[in-house]
């Protein structure tokens, strides 16, 4: 019997959305493959899962790009042979925010926001579907779960959000294409709003605020926990094809929205 | 300790979303109360709930309006006393289409409307929170869950359907309102936008279609299934505050879109 | 030749949104019947617009509600027969806040919304659709125009806009179910979203915030100003068929959305 | 006295909404500068303005990316010295569309899509708003007004829209954003979303539709006129600054939508 594999791109230093996501999957007894820039902390995150009995593996990138991810990907079906594994779960989680006013923002900043957040979730997508079209029958839950992590700036454009926001509305409107294509072959393709601030250690800021810090001391009901997020991905991953969500919101009970 | 109730107002003959909701919450552990319409086929749903080993009470309505929903919100009340229940859990599961070009609606048609779909779910709405406060300390989870089921009339007004949509969009505003007036509060709104036909024995036609009988031989693949919905509801209700859901769309695979 | 005629309901002091329609249409050259509660107010804009050389007659209604807008549709028949006349324009601008907390909204005044808001829309619109539709030769503009008069609250359910927003997603709804259904008859319906606070003498407030009186002093950059807001009903109306808008978002340069 | 100046990009064979756009801003006097692909075309719609007593200037691009439309709007200024002209209008007609399946789409594909529809919005909207900002005093329209060409993909991705969606997605997530961040500073930013198929003589097709050739004897009521377009692009630039819109829909009146 074939083992269940779970991909996730965009770790960050492993305290976000990314890290709580590849631990849970993990502990469900998916095999995680781990797409992430930073190999350090990308090979801390695959290590740390091994140590608690989970199994792991890291496929660094030098950048996030279409290159990079469809390479991460060849590496991912060698290191797991279709004879043996499936892939079955997928999670775009790279986003990178340009939080600037509008005309700061130079030719190159709009380049590298499209490379990052749109030219990497085209690849990535590619290499998830490829990968669950392989997956030989349909079971309840369909042959694959692709899930994309969205913004508030996903739905929304704001005052210095040009940069960000373009990135995200078009990573939606893949997801919602993808998700009217590739229904029909049992492919389940899902869109989560993160629609609040997030409780994480990464001190760059999360994806839904400038770069101002981590919060102190966030209370669970007006910060974000990724592990929270984590289980919204996991309930997706498990609906069965009779009840697809495409779309769901995840905020702070206390979040004025 | 007290015991959790969940109250689930609307279920047709109890083959549909309300029955599957109240099914699954009895098994999961709820006191089930439910109020309907058709004294005869909620007072079976009870007893087979019971049979089921699960508890439920019937508090069966002549008819939806906001005096009956206020009247059965009192009755739970003395069923369910607050020293030994704390009512958790409430499903909103009523809604009365009317698919006629929009010249044939008359002016009744649009008042039993607005009293069915508008109406009732204010009363519910407000009897719901209303329990919820009575809950002492915000669990994980908070004091409670309000569930809307809506439908693709939610969010699309359509050909013939003007009569069904401006009452499906007036619960979602409602939906919409108290999820940001009531959060700060711990209480937790939620909307399910039901989007394709529903696989249920009901032959006057479910939500999301003009009575036309129940499809032969659903797959599920193609119909939404109540136990799928229900499910999704469940998920809802166990979401922690860090991270809840206002609205959720679900539909089946190889649904058109 | 005859005439062409535009229907106003919805008036208040005359000195908002419906006013400025009449007196701008009436400018235009249509005769304006002017549907309102409030008879003398209504008088008085009717006499305005004819000491301006205009053409207008009142209809004052003791209530808004279904029966009081069919009877004045009737009279409106009456006083401009189909020989001379073709009803080409009908505005909605009927509206009415209620802003409270939920919980100190009576089942009564749900219901009164109902009325005021959804249950006028609906027989405002089959008395202008009807009356469209005896309309011999489709113009290049079409058979009439039906423009709806919308808020924030139409978008968007808050803290305390339940009761509003309810009546206000239905009336979309409304108008978006007829867009659609009437568009093949070559009637034209519109929904003008007004996002802001509207310059008007009204201390009641206007249609997008609580009754805290009118704003000292506005500018033309932070207010909507009523004429500007006429104007885009008339680009409106006067669209041809080959380009129509359903829906359109108004509000002034400097306001923060 | 300083002349007016609208820009127009994107202007294909000239026979859509780019050239009706330049046709009737010549027509109401102001000077046209046209930014297009095709010398030869844009040349002629030069002209042919020209000979019908307009003033109009082409900037023919070799390529829609940002350095090139960044080369077009330093050549605008130096033709149209700021002494004596004021650039008022800047409508972003460009648009490239890419209709296959996903699995069929490159990485060459997105990159050039994100090119020529992202990078190129954020470079024209850049000039346009660093050239209004020099409009010195804001008259009741405001500084300038930049309008951008949308399309039902704009909001809908679609089954082989992936592609094009996710450009069209992000164009509108930067004009709302740019309405946000520079209304205040009385520049208006509007979003135009075109929701049918355009009556233009490109057999390429329009940008709504796969390139399946120009529909035969379109009538007025199932195609859209770009006469009829560039009405409504009119109508926003004359909107004054207490109503301005930011998006309104476009579709002939037989549209299924």
């Amino acid at each position: 019997m074939v083992s269940s594999v779970a991909i996730v791109a965009g770790l960050g230093n492993g305290s976000g959305t990314g890290g709580a996501a590849a631990r849970l999957f993990a502990k469900e007894g998916y095999a995680v493959a781990l797409i992430s820039r930073g190999a350090e902390s990308v090979n801390a995150l695959a290590s740390s899962i091994k140590e608690s009995g989970g199994k792991a593996n890291a496929f660094p990138v030098p950048a996030y790009g279409p290159d990079e991810i469809a390479a991460a990907f060849s590496a991912i079906h060698e290191q797991y042979p279709s004879s043996e594994y499936a892939i079955k779960v997928a999670v775009f989680n790279i986003g990178q925010g340009t939080w600037k006013p509008f005309l700061q923002l130079t030719a190159e900043d709009i380049r590298e926001s499209n490379k990052v957040n749109i030219e990497s979730s085209f690849a990535f997508a590619r290499g998830a579907i490829l990968a669950f079209q392989q997956n030989e029958a349909a079971t309840s839950t369909g042959k694959g779960t692709l899930v994309f992590t969205g913004a508030t700036a996903s739905v929304r454009g704001n005052v210095i959000t040009s940069g960000f926001a373009s990135g995200k509305f078009a990573v939606r409107a893949l997801a919602q294409s993808l998700a009217k294509e590739f229904g029909k072959q049992d492919i389940h393709v899902a869109h989560a709003i993160i629609d609040g601030a997030i409780a994480t250690g990464n001190v760059r800021g999360d994806r839904n605020s400038p770069p101002s810090g981590p919060v102190e001391n966030p209370t669970p009901e007006s910060k974000l926990s990724p592990e929270s997020i984590a289980a919204a991905y996991l309930y997706l991953v498990n609906q069965d094809r009779s009840a697809w969500t495409w779309e769901l919101d995840l905020r702070p009970a206390h979040e004025k929205w």
